[in-house]
């Protein structure tokens, strides 16, 4: 299977809390889509929608985007008034899991998860070649899984999420939280990112290797859940914490291997860089129209 | 669906660290059955086998009986030798949720997930109506899950791992260590065990209270990891913990419900009690009768 950019255009939305303004901002751009289409005499078979908060599986209502303070709203049946095409939405690491599947790192397997390590963390599941989304749309919130109960407090509220250990807020916690103690440290002088704590480490620089040390711990981790829920053939991982320059240290450490028995697992890291989302989007269309053609009736 | 028990035999294994002396008696025993039911003329549809170690999903091998010592093994094929009739072997917990699936508490639901807390932890998943087993056959050893790093060593040897909190062996270890700094605690001198425990929890005894409370936290992160990775329909939980006399002050102590978005689930405790292996496995043999034909051929 292939499939090729052809045209982007890019809108930043006036005010990200508003969802209704947000909406017509869309709408108005999935319109000029449907009007270059028909210009061009290119059949558009759908638009598809890859959305950063949770949505409910079987209405398509946004159900929270806690970021931009959205909760419930009709999100799919809006993006669908008007237009004479099909609108599909799918969460963001849900589409770009299709994405993977029908383009990139795992095509032609049976079952994938994309592990994302990003400002959140989070996966998209693909198992018997289906997105597999759960009841209320939370299956795959690995993120959310309790991995230390003495661990610091989550963005949900909780303690000790997983992602309070390998999202890249957590790294840069971590690193200040151990600054504070070392404030010699040559990592004191610089702007903290991904990039300057991987290459610190890579110099043998203390505050970094302890950094990393708890990452790679937690990196290992957040693949294991993965294995023991659903054993896929294949892990992409995606995100800032695996893609920043110098991840490879990261990646290099992570050994898997202390399960009962003999596990094959492919772990690959993503290469779709920053398009992943409009990958992700046309995937999730092209999906429901070869697999799951009646979904794309409603 | 109904069922009813037929007709009963148990017989003891002479020696269970020897797989092929197993299997002999085992094959014995399934013969008699075949013969039993031909002589009473009644149709034979299958063998279930519902066994208590990894099984590749693919080859129906043993791949590992922790307890009982054996590793590889054909199990499946060597069972099917001689019969006339397909065997049909599944790991234990996934059978039993598929028992609960057709005969129990997941009667008509989509997805089912069985969460078993007995002497050892571990989940079986029916998504969309069907055994979810993953590559390897892993999918659902929740029990491996690391929820906290700075824990107990577990039985598989990593440490922290869910089932060193949630088990049998797991709480009466618990209660062991505190009572070593409590003796005098009335609990001290009775014969320790679950329902010693929940009794004295009850009248509000200090250490059983203390190890109560760590279950309750516990049961709850178990809960959560089988929301967050499967999101099913209903949870139905099993096992000694859960089915201990007295068990209600652990299930009414876990209060579900810090989700970021509202979580519909719906959670039971098994009724089939001690007959639930048997059940399980002849579940198993309905389920791919009725909805996965092709796979009893082989």
């Amino acid at each position: 299977m292939g499939g090729e950019l052809r045209y982007m255009e890019e809108r930043p939305v006036d005010d990200p809390r508003e969802p209704a303004k947000g909406i017509e901002q869309a709408k108005d751009l999935l319109r000029s889509f449907e009007t270059r289409a028909k210009r061009r005499r290119r059949p558009l078979y759908g638009i598809g929608v890859s959305f950063p908060g949770a949505v409910d599986p079987r209405t398509g209502d946004c159900l929270l985007w806690a970021e931009s303070g959205w909760k419930r709203f009709p999100l799919a049946r809006s993006l669908m008034e008007a237009m004479d095409i099909p609108v599909l939405l799918e969460e963001d690491v849900r589409a770009e899991a299709l994405g993977e599947f029908w383009f990139g790192e795992g095509q032609g397997v049976d079952s994938l998860v994309l592990l994302k390590l990003a400002r959140g963390v989070g996966a998209g599941v693909v198992l018997e070649q289906r997105p597999y989304r759960g009841v209320n749309g939370l299956a795959g919130e690995v993120g959310h899984i309790t991995v230390d109960p003495y661990g610091d407090r989550c963005s949900c509220g909780r303690v000790g999420c997983l992602e309070t250990k390998v999202s890249v807020p957590a790294v840069l916690r971590k690193a200040r939280e151990l600054l504070k103690k070392n404030p010699d440290s040559p990592l004191a002088r610089e702007e903290l990112s991904l990039e300057s704590i991987y290459r610190a480490a890579r110099e043998g620089e203390k505050v970094a290797r302890e950094v990393l040390e708890q990452l790679v711990a937690f990196t290992k981790v957040a693949l294991e859940i993965v294995v023991h829920a659903y054993d896929p053939d294949i892990i992409v991982l995606s995100g800032a914490v695996v893609e920043a320059e110098g991840a490879d240290i990261l990646l290099n450490n992570v050994q898997l291997g202390d399960f009962p028995v003999e596990v094959r697992v492919d772990v690959r890291v993503s290469s779709f860089g920053k398009h992943r989302g409009i990958i992700g989007a046309a995937a999730s269309v092209l999906h429901r129209l070869i697999v799951d053609p009646q979904a794309i009736e409603g």
